[in-house]
């Protein structure tokens, strides 16, 4: 039902903006990359006839109108992208949720209720160190005061850096949503791993979605001369660290759960020159697992790797939560309807749980219910300029979302 | 003899360029900060009355004429610092001998020969990953085309910041020196380790100047998505870095000399960031002895743990050898010249080996002897903005360096 070849060549022009020569883009949130990818949408969501709002964080709202006095059906995901990322992370949802808009319009599909595009703002944790920020801020997760605190590696503050984007975030509080705003949020997402690949099944529904807990540690040693300190002598910041960074991957592989990761994602050395012992190293720390009691487990262990190895090499430190959310389900409800679309289709699926987190994991404070759709990604790989997907996967994944958002959009 | 309260008064006038809010300074070379500590020495020079000259990459050479038609007694150190250092690393050094000269000047000492103050270009690697630039200049060690390979972080060439500082690099080749053009060359600095504080000994006389051995490890995993990446499908380039770093430690601890040190100083993980796996670490490794059979075993042990564990790990590495020094003896002759001068001035001294590199290593292919005063430092910190001397101790070695030059000078 869906127009493949416009399907096709959206993703390809979206995919133009913060082009990297070797493929993949470098599309971080509030940069110039996505300002013009998000005028470039926009204009389609014009061309489509559909009205638009942005809020004050810069989450954009697209309907095409049904009976405004019943909450509306979302759909929608992110364009923001991690530095040196893939073109489809966030991107894909967003565009096959516009497909299945444009199909549902130009071919005059019954739908009762508003269907509403959501492109939310700042997803990927990359440049303020926490994810899914747009739909934070409408769930009421995130005060405005926070934003402010967040910082970039430049030290400018979320607040700031959406200010300049043009967001109106004096009117912040207004882009707080109440509960059941929406009767449902859709999102189709890249699987990022292995698993859909590994079973040659193009479509996953999501079952459940896992979620961080991150820290920042800094490790306090001592600088001193690399060629006249002794090796006995020294507090070498960055030893310490080696030993908690293969610590934390040994806990996550051998001493929590199957579906426990944990990774250190950056390492700042100060003064980070050769010829100076590191004298401080602030580390990123990541814990994941679909599982509550996983990942209490593995935090716990994790924290008492740092203590343990830091006070063995008389290194003190400083360790600050950045994020702590808690694994969520998603319902049986919504499983069996995309489930039932699929069959009609004749398009086989497989539950899975996503490791990643998503907007969708909001979405449940605002969204009587929510529903994730995986499209399998090549090699399981994502968050590298590398990812790929199979468009025949892709089409078929967006047929299964039209006619999930068609049958929701009649209740 | 010297002028104490003249000596110390300058030391503190030349901490303040670069000088940092919570003491010590960053004073990189060719910096901006380095060029007004220049300006205000070479007023305090011309002020005594001495020629200066200045070569094609900043050396200066400020002489107190004696006869020129005999080679001359050099003597002189550096004034650029690591970032975040300390207001003593080479500074104390050119500060003592220029006090040095003054006071031989001012009293109308009898001196045959020049005396020569020489104030080192670039000494510090921390910008361009090279040590000693301008003692390797005038001895031959370094050419023109290396100088425009090497690059600080920014990706400006070493040859383009010297050209920029207002180095006359057109005409580098005229920089190097014929062998034996100076008579002799005595450098005095700070220790930068705990030996003589601990001996509780004011002056130390060098044995010997240990070498590094450097490189640049690029190590190359997968960039994927940390979140949605199981551990067992991972290429963590930060989790390779991490054991070698441990490895590399261990080694320089338990596995060769007494004397060897090595040190991993900076680790760049890209892209960086929490959400995302290290695809990239590039580490800087920096190897060290004063006995060249203990550095060549360490570097042979690090180089096979390097192949090792990225082997077993499934990553693929490029390694660059940066430098490659040997370790020098000083000669017994300029030992005991210094070790009779503190004796005359009644002033106890130590031997003691140098694990810091320093431009008097160099200085042997100019210079017919080379000497080395040590300075203690105060709990052996050094390449730290908490680098602290004690002036009693810089007195006596200033005395100790003055009738050293009055000797050797009249010879």
């Amino acid at each position: 039902m869906i127009n493949k070849k416009r399907l096709q060549k959206e993703i390809e022009k979206v995919s133009t903006f913060g082009a990297l020569i070797n493929g993949g883009v470098t599309r971080l949130a509030f940069s110039a990359e996505e300002k013009n990818a998000r005028d470039y949408i926009k204009s389609l969501i014009d061309e489509i006839g559909m009205s638009i709002r942005e809020d004050a964080i810069g989450n954009i709202f697209a309907t095409l109108k049904g009976d405004e006095n019943l909450p509306a059906v979302a759909t929608g995901s992110h364009i923001d992208s991690v530095p040196l990322g893939g073109c489809y992370d966030g991107t894909l949802g967003v565009m096959c949720s516009l497909e299945a808009i444009h199909t549902i319009k130009e071919k005059s599909i019954k739908h009762k209720r508003d269907i509403t595009l959501i492109i939310f703002s700042c997803e990927e944790s990359s440049r303020f160190s926490m994810a899914t920020v747009g739909s934070k801020v409408i769930s009421g997760k995130l005060n405005k005061q926070k934003t402010k605190e967040l910082k970039d590696k430049s030290g400018e503050s979320l607040y700031n850096a959406a200010r300049e984007f043009g967001c109106d975030v004096e009117n912040f509080e207004k882009a707080v949503l109440p509960k059941d705003s929406f009767y449902s949020y859709i999102e189709l997402h890249i699987e990022q791993g292995p698993v859909l690949e590994a079973k040659k099944i193009p479509v996953g529904i999501v079952t459940g979605i896992a979620a961080p807990i991150r820290y920042e540690l800094k490790i306090i040693g001592r600088s001193s001369h690399s060629g006249a300190t002794p090796m006995n002598k020294r507090a070498d910041a960055l030893a310490g660290a080696s030993e908690i960074i293969l610590g934390i991957e040994e806990i996550a592989s051998k001493k929590v759960g199957d579906t426990t990761v944990a990774t250190v994602g950056f390492a700042n050395v100060v003064p980070g020159v050769l010829n100076v012992i590191p004298g401080e190293v602030v580390l990123g720390v990541d814990i994941r697992d679909i599982d509550n009691k996983n990942l209490e487990k593995a935090d716990k262990l994790i924290n008492n790797l740092i203590k343990n190895v830091l006070k063995k090499r008389g290194l003190s430190y400083e360790l600050k939560q950045l994020t702590k959310d808690t694994p969520v389900k998603l319902s049986d409800e919504i499983i069996k309807l995309i489930k039932d679309e699929a069959k009609k289709l004749g398009i086989k699926v497989a539950e899975l749980p996503s490791g990643a987190g998503h907007d969708a994991m909001n979405m449940l404070s605002v969204a009587k219910t929510v529903g994730m759709i995986f499209v399998p990604c090549v090699n399981g790989i994502s968050h590298n300029t590398a990812e790929e997907i199979n468009m025949e996967d892709v089409y078929k994944a967006t047929e299964v979302l039209t006619n999930t958002l068609i049958e929701l959009s009649n209740r």
